[in-house]
């Protein structure tokens, strides 16, 4: 592969490097399912800074050229859209011309390339927020599903009502009590997944322009979002007590957001819990300045030491939160079944949204969600899973631990998923990647968590989907990922000043 | 309830209707629950056209103030927005005004009302296109279940592949092979329910002010989500052939649309099959003109009598189709299963859209798909239902054509789920709903399926949920229905010169 860079150009050097590879795809020079050269060679060959090498990259992923996935190579694309456009030479319809405005569009395929994890053995996976699934309760699904048949009959499998059905509106509601959320069946709508109900959030109240409220860091599935939603992001800090509702009353007393975006409880991703305190504050000021407040609560079952604090749907007696929470964390995330608490005129535009987005969400699961509500088997589970997770996090806190050569350093989190690790600055994201994906080990990139780029250096390693033996090997694959990530940057510092050169 | 109409003001009269009763909820005056008088009766009472009272009671629906469903009357919202404001005084959230611009959100509950009648066992249902209950294989759904728990374990409701399940992909593909579509599984994506398509499709090509193609009459769910798309739809007519290719070319001539929407094969509503030649006349358009064509197939294999005609997908030799099935008209739409073929550059759009909007579809109801499709159960319940369908559209057929005093015109359809049915122009058709609402039976107003308003009269009767007995009540009660809406049509523009008067 042939790449000549000309540093007196004005065209930027990831520029060219796009344009190289771009003509030799669509020309042929290299064929599909070629494999390019691994960011760090080519930079290192280039004399150029690994970063530079990671941008062209994505652009070109962007486009369709190339393909690159979490713990494999990147290679041309089998059928990249040059190809197909070569092949139908009678009609070339040049469909990037056809996409809306890309700033309307989804361009970062992270969840994609994390839920693909599901189907690859051979990764050790500390990246995504998948249940234990030696704890899924498949044989249990068996058993009621028998029962259903039986009980329910073809209903069952039968279209069902936009909101969700009747009957697990009614049960769910009764399950909230018990949580401290007075809810009437119409003040709930079952979703595709908590997922959904940012989705419809975007949908019903975000119009380009309008300004939204995020933790930083916050769920990057949400960070999407409100990117195709075309929203300006304002960020605020987090400490160990949530977010920082301090800098919350200085932005509102200058912005006019549309909406306040938390996961209050084992955020998502820095495993923190917002204080008693600090939740009446933040409701406080959604009230003041009159801001409705999106709370986002898959975690706060998984509790695993301390005392449960009420969830801001719990507390809110005015009508300002829109509350989501899905049993994906602790049943069934396969049957994607979320729910939301909504104020009543609120709910009704989430009705109307989804009623075109996807009908209602699949029947069977929540059929089967309503049995285990009815049939009070929701709390035992939760007791075993609290257990089990709680041993994963020490068992990956024992392992992280034992490498006292390598600079990581974390907060223990009370609940949830994750450990929300730093790393000095000096390891270099992009080459922390690929260490990694060579180790055989997966990690969420800390950055993806932020609406814009932090200072400090970051990961959130899950210990939820991992075994104990696993996270002990994770832990030490992710040690030596981060040694090599580390002492390779310090080497390719002293490279950049190399000179343009043929790979 | 007062209502007094000025007939000198520059306010519209059903404006004044709307300012009037909204006042009345506002004030208390009239209670959570309280009913509102039927259409008719206030129309007749104020001496204005039904339309006109149709228009306020809609615009009041849309503000939530008042509730109106298939078979019921119209009461005041439980809790309306106005309640909920009044309830929480110390902090007034408008959520009106939170809400995005109001052409850019869903308005119209047509399809939830519609979806609400699988919970309604006391209307005989002739609106909606839900398959046949007794016909729902849900033993073979518990058999499937018990196998895969034992074969397939916790996989079976873990997280999924945003694409969908590689198992799934892979025997699809061999099916479709049956089907004359050469797909490799990396064609395909598994969406929640085809109606997924249609959103994803807006997604990722729809920008405001784009144009849009649709047929005349087109499905009311497609239409719903290119006007939240805020897009320009252009009708094109249809006949015994299907879409008017003439008028395609013409139209092609003059405007630019983004896309060209098509339901091919009984289509909904009107149950037509878009002959060969138009197909191929479609094509060469779509290839000359350089636009994409979304097919929408969900009742193609459901063929009662002739040769089948292959997909616009299957014909397509450039990658200008982008086709979209389900099999929830064949086998079980409670799982929300559809698919999607689309060329590779789009699919990459749609993956990195679907992930963000759902994560992925339900993986038990792809692991049941998958196992009916590689275990070769579809072929033989096709064959059922295939007999199934043309009963019943004979017996409603029958029922109809026995009521030779009653002006109702249709052409047999050869597959699909639906009757297109002319009236005469003097059946008012806001009076026809609310006579078959009475009369206990529900039929889908054929104005919903047009873009613009038709100038002729038609419904769709449909006869795949309702049994044969039950088909021949419908039809005798939508045979009153009719003749008492077309009879008191002629009263009520006689009463249409009344005075104001007091309810």
């Amino acid at each position: 592969m042939e790449i000549t860079i000309d540093r007196n150009s004005r065209t930027p050097i990831y520029r060219q490097i796009v344009d190289r590879i771009h003509e030799m795809i669509t020309s042929g020079a290299l064929p599909p399912g070629f494999s390019l050269p691994p960011e760090r060679r080519l930079a290192d060959a280039l004399g150029v800074n690994r970063t530079t090498v990671l941008t062209a990259y994505r652009d070109l992923k962007g486009t369709g050229l190339i393909d690159a996935h979490v713990g494999r190579g990147t290679i041309v694309a089998e059928q990249s859209s040059a190809t197909i456009e070569r092949s139908t030479d009678s009609s070339p319809l040049a469909w990037s011309q056809l996409f809306r405005d890309r700033a309307s569009r989804t361009r970062d395929p992270l969840i994609r390339d994390l839920l693909e994890l599901t189907e690859r053995p051979d990764v050790i996976v500390l990246s995504a927020g998948l249940p234990a699934p030696e704890h899924l309760p498949h044989e249990l699904l068996g058993e009621l599903t028998t029962e259903l048949v039986r009980d329910i009959g073809p209903a069952l499998i039968q279209y069902g009502p936009t909101e969700g059905l009747s009957s697990l509106r009614r049960s769910l509601s009764r399950w909230l009590l018990t949580r401290g959320h007075r809810t009437s069946p119409a003040d709930l709508m079952i979703l595709s997944g908590s997922q959904q109900g940012l989705d419809l959030t975007a949908r019903v109240f975000l119009d380009p322009g309008d300004t939204v409220v995020v933790e930083a860091p916050t769920y990057i599935g949400a960070l999407e979002v409100f990117r195709t939603a075309r929203v300006r992001l304002l960020e605020v800090p987090t400490d160990a007590e949530g977010m920082r509702t301090d800098v919350l009353a200085d932005l509102l007393e200058r912005h006019r957001p549309k909406l306040i975006y938390t996961l209050p409880t084992f955020q998502n991703p820095s495993g923190t819990v917002m204080s008693l305190e600090r939740r009446r504050h933040l409701l406080e000021l959604a009230i003041r300045h009159r801001v409705p407040v999106l709370e986002d609560d898959p975690y706060g079952e998984l509790r695993y030491s301390g005392e449960p604090i009420p969830s801001l749907k719990a507390l809110d007696r005015t009508g300002h939160v829109i509350h989501l929470s899905t049993f994906s964390k602790t049943l069934m995330p396969g049957l994607r079944i979320g729910y939301m608490i909504a104020p009543r005129p609120a709910m009704q535009q989430f009705v109307l949204a989804k009623q075109t987005i996807d009908l209602h969400s699949n029947t069977l699961g929540q059929w089967i969600l309503d049995r285990i509500l009815r049939n009070d088997l929701l709390e035992p589970r939760l007791a075993v899973l609290r257990k089990v997770y709680a041993s994963r996090r020490d068992a990956l806190e024992t392992a992280l631990a034992a490498h006292r050569d390598v600079d990581i350093s974390w907060k223990s989190p009370a609940g949830g998923f994750y450990l929300w690790c730093k790393l000095p600055r000096s390891v270099e994201r992009t080459r922390l990647v690929a260490s990694a994906a060579s180790a055989g080990v997966s990690f969420l990139p800390g950055w993806t968590s932020f609406a814009e780029e932090p200072d400090e250096n970051f990961v959130r390693l899950s210990f939820s989907f991992a075994d104990e033996k696993q996270l002990e090997e994770g832990a030490n694959r992710f040690a030596i990922a981060v040694q090599h990530a580390a002492s390779s940057t310090r080497k390719a510092v002293q490279q950049e000043t190399g000179t343009p050169t043929i790979v």
